[in-house]
């Protein structure tokens, strides 16, 4: 693509972050500094069609950069498992046609100049992005969450993502906050069946039958509830709406019995939050600090922060191109 | 205590494992070999008297040694929160006077020729006997298990504990299988609050309020309810007794939901489960199997081994030693 040289000051890799419904592409610095970027959408596209996809985009990332640049590699994070060693994914739960391929040396074919192709869980890209230049740049040990359609989480251990014995480690959504709870393919009472979106909201509905006066439906385009989503809960929490504010408080407790888990488990010194649901701030993070505290022994709750990841929707992109300038 | 020499041959350690009711010591070598043991009772013994019925009961496990045996140092397994890296004990919940115990220091002051102090958690200790010479020696990431009054955790990575980020990691029994459940000091809901020795006497006793055709009590003498215990209710379940089975299916549900939540985070290849309840065998450990299989999704179930712990009771007298071996 480029001939290779040391200089370190023009280096740059390919980051891809491989969305539910779009794929965004950029050129990264060692720095973190997004120098190009485009995207394309998901929608129904398999493997061929995204290589193709992906190799008619990459150019455009390229214009005007320095005849000396060095690229360091290409680094892909995908939403579902994948085997990192060895660049497989195994399975992505919402992309039709995306299991069992060996997605690597697919894009080593493609892009024969890349000295380095790594593939990753989307979570883990961003945990990358997170430690390498955002919140969680100050902890040795560390686990990041993604609140959203479903709870994603990565784990950083001693500086480095930790991913386990075969690459899977981090399924935080899944771990069960009851043990009788609803059966899901993961298990019974996993915390994403309490605090994703959907559930989210259908918890807030559930609670407006029964409180009428709630001002919930203010924030919704016609009162709609069909369009209500957690973002209008958050709002309607921040202007003191009692039902908003228990939503919340539900949200938080769900949350908090899950990362008391965790931290019994591996204890780190940060849970480093991001994801849409994390954007709600101190009315989520608030009583999620409270019911933590409340679900801890001293010995864990003091020597733990709760953060709000910094990088917004660019931690993935970012992350990615970081794994492949670390490889 | 003698002069360090090269020879490994000769190479030995003293093990001490704290336990609540007696202190074990032992001269350990290099392959886990214990060539001399003692022990004495732990009862309302303050620090002080356990430095000085310490100091008392080593001379005679060194009787007989060669002349140029290498002492390599003293590790000590006790029964609660320790800081590794300095040896300092926190607090030992079930052994009054035991806060705040600089412990490593003190201990060097007793035996000055001692290059290495290293003072660890109990299960920590029994983990590393169980992976130097144990049914922990084949994994790389394991973790172990052990099941008595409480559920005590310590977690293989790499081969080594992982202590994580301040000396606290393992502390599954804390892991909440229920976020409603019982309020303790350490949160809600916590496993050993189902699973305990005591928990799982109680249930058998209030099942059997309502099966008076089981034949739990006959293995009890006196058919004294007073007087049962886990050991009893598995010999009950040996003999196919309905009730006692069903005890058994119940804790090892609430064990499997635990332990998908622990595979979830960090991926183990292993859990190793040993302690006085892990003795029922096939008992407990066929419906374990089950239920965890029930609660994975296969992307985890068929990379997991469940192995019962090797070494008994002779685990942390052996895992401290080696520690102060590989210190």
């Amino acid at each position: 693509m480029t001939t290779p040289t040391t200089s370190s000051s023009s280096t740059y890799a390919i980051g891809i972050d491989f969305g539910g419904t779009s794929v965004k592409l950029g050129r990264v610095l060692p720095d973190g500094t997004i120098a190009a970027r485009t995207s394309f959408p998901t929608v129904g596209m398999g493997v061929d069609a995204w290589l193709d996809a992906v190799e008619a985009a990459v150019p455009a990332l390229l214009e005007g950069i320095p005849a000396d640049a060095r690229f360091a590699g290409i680094g892909v994070g995908v939403p579902g498992f994948v085997d990192f060693d060895t660049g497989f994914v195994y399975d992505l739960a919402n992309v039709p046609g995306w299991a069992s391929v060996p997605l690597a040396e697919r894009l080593r074919s493609r892009f024969p100049a890349a000295p380095h192709v790594v593939i990753e869980n989307d979570v883990n890209a961003m945990a990358a992005g997170e430690c390498a230049i955002g919140a969680g740049a100050a902890y040795r040990d560390a686990v990041f969450v993604t609140l959203g359609t479903g709870v994603g989480g990565a784990i950083l251990i001693n500086h480095k993502l930790y991913r386990g014995a075969h690459s899977m480690a981090g399924e935080i959504g899944h771990i069960s906050i009851d043990r009788n709870g609803p059966q899901t393919a993961t298990g019974k009472g996993g915390v994403e069946q309490y605090v994703g979106n959907r559930q989210i909201v259908k918890h807030a509905l559930d609670l407006l039958a029964t409180a009428p006066a709630s001002t919930l439906l203010d924030q919704v385009p016609d009162r709609d509830p069909a369009q209500l989503t957690p973002r209008h809960i958050s709002a309607a929490a921040e202007a003191g709406d009692a039902l908003a504010l228990r939503v919340f408080d539900d949200v938080a407790d769900c949350l908090a019995t899950m990362l008391a888990s965790v931290a019994y488990t591996i204890q780190p010194e940060a849970f480093i939050i991001g994801g849409g649901v994390a954007n709600a701030g101190e009315i989520l993070f608030d009583p999620l600090r409270r019911h933590l505290n409340e679900r801890l022994s001293p010995y864990f709750s003091e020597r733990l922060t709760l953060r709000p990841a910094t990088l917004g929707a660019d931690a993935g992109l970012i992350g990615c191109a970081m794994l492949a300038l670390q490889a």
